[in-house]
């Protein structure tokens, strides 16, 4: 029997799919995990706080495999976990579907003046004519970031006509490479920020690049607030240099209550929802674990695995 | 050389690409059209109000081919241009790329709830959850008319990996035929409505087809107000139902200050304003003239042509 030590919080999902070499240490509070953490080989930590979620990973001595629901586990003990030779699946493109409507719908609501509908609406005012007049269909897309999420924005947006490039370290198949893409700004009616929060991808949208994009270029943030320069941003916008920002994400966030992306006309703040849009994560994050037992049953890779040097 | 009797709302598009056959008279009133138009061999009557529109129609007695910026020629004297023979060409499909963005774009905001985050962000109000929690993905589609629009819609939700059935007489490649729809109407969780407006579609959905649906159920009319008997559908919105009603359009147009639609928060008002959201709509119209105008001339057939028996 394999020990696994297991947050009672995704217990409902689990328990009742778990193969019989499985044994389950079920816990519900941090003492209880800190009894059990040194016997496991396997171990699911999540909790609502981060702090005791380190603190367990830090007392799994024996531990192979750690799993998580969330994506960015910067907040564990990473150096130690890879000292140890621990194995870490994350969750990484289990919001990955709703992340991607939710950008698509951004993106529509922009370019039907769909705000100005809804607020028409709330007066019982019949327009007359549309606040906004864009098509996706035709027009040009920059995709920074083509992992689980620009994968599927992507496809999506292909579905509306629309051109599409990526930028990719490789370069292939019609992608930008990443020292490319800057030069090229100019040539986008859109730019979507998809990429993971990094040193590196901190502020990579800043003056600069909102100098370069189009009158009638947006911008588009789902991945994190600090990949963009918030305040060039913000001056980018109040002298419309470019025609909008659709920010799911912000630096900070909750924003401030007097922030000025509140009363642009041009930004639309969306409150870091578009990952919560959806019922489905916890049910997806149990379908894995439950076929990555199975791979670790028969020594094939778990999977999606943490890259315990970049830290995504 | 052949008349062309055409309305001055198109004249800056077509008059620079007029062929050297034709002679055009071009209208800006009424009465300038009704002077010229018993010579017309060619017509385009368009003009903001409908009724001096059929006028010019009835005293056009030479005329073998009308054509139309209009998908719904219903308020013209269809019985009297068979009679005579006339050809018809309308605009279907003119509009159809920015109506099946339209269409997503309010079902990704109904299942977003983000009519709630724009009424948040006008109020500086960094909400904790998502107001709606529904993905596309995995969703079962009704799709009721498979003309212009409805091809588009089917292609752009499919992309979303929703399950789309449309309903076809032919009730080839997974479609249901006419008569199999209404027992179905359980089994989706969103029935979109993109037929043609006809004495057949009138109150297709009545107070019958509203119970047989999903309390999930989200109807989406992109149609025509009457296809909808918006009396049962509030009644049946009132009473939660359904989910919610997606709302072009309505009966009547625009919708009275006081109609109960405008305040009921399961009901999204977009005042027709889904053909709107674009520029090209005069651009692709007068193409397609152009284009007609030559296979007019070497005897082949106009395109599209309305049925005049149909209506549509």
């Amino acid at each position: 029997m394999t020990k696994a030590v297991l947050s009672a919080l995704i217990r409902p999902l689990v328990e009742p799919r778990l193969p019989d070499w499985v044994e389950p240490l079920w816990f519900a509070s941090k003492e209880q995990a800190l009894e059990y953490v040194p016997e496991a080989e396997i171990g699911w930590f999540d909790l609502n706080e981060k702090e005791p979620m380190a603190e367990i990973a830090r007392a799994a001595t024996g531990l192979k495999w750690m799993n998580s629901i969330y994506a960015g586990l910067d907040f564990m003990p990473l150096d130690l976990l890879k000292e140890r030779g621990v194995t870490v699946t994350n969750g990484v493109g289990i919001n990955a579907i709703t992340i991607a409507e939710y950008v698509v719908m951004l993106m529509l609501a922009h370019a039907k003046g769909y705000r100005e509908v809804v607020r028409a609406q709330d007066r019982h005012e019949w327009l007359l004519d549309s606040p906004g007049k864009r098509e996706l269909s035709g027009e040009r897309v920059l995709l920074l970031g083509l992992g689980a999420i620009g994968q599927l924005v992507k496809a999506r947006l292909e579905a509306f006509d629309m051109k599409v490039v990526p930028v990719r370290r490789s370069g292939a198949e019609g992608a930008l490479k990443p020292g490319e893409w800057r030069e090229k700004l100019g040539e986008f009616d859109w730019v979507v920020l998809a990429v993971p929060s990094t040193p590196e991808t901190r502020h990579m949208i800043g003056a600069m690049e909102l100098a370069a994009m189009r009158p009638n270029g947006v911008l588009v943030n789902i991945a994190r607030g600090d990949v963009v320069d918030q305040e060039a941003l913000v001056a980018a916008l109040q002298q419309q240099k470019i025609e909008a920002a659709l920010l799911d994400v912000t630096d900070p966030e909750p924003l401030p209550e007097d922030h000025p992306l509140w009363d642009l006309d041009n930004a639309q703040v969306t409150m870091h929802l578009s990952g919560r849009a959806q019922t489905k994560m916890f049910q997806r994050s149990a379908d894995r674990f439950i076929e990555n037992l199975e791979r670790w049953r028969i020594g094939e890779p778990v999977q999606p695995q943490l890259d315990l040097d970049l830290g995504y």
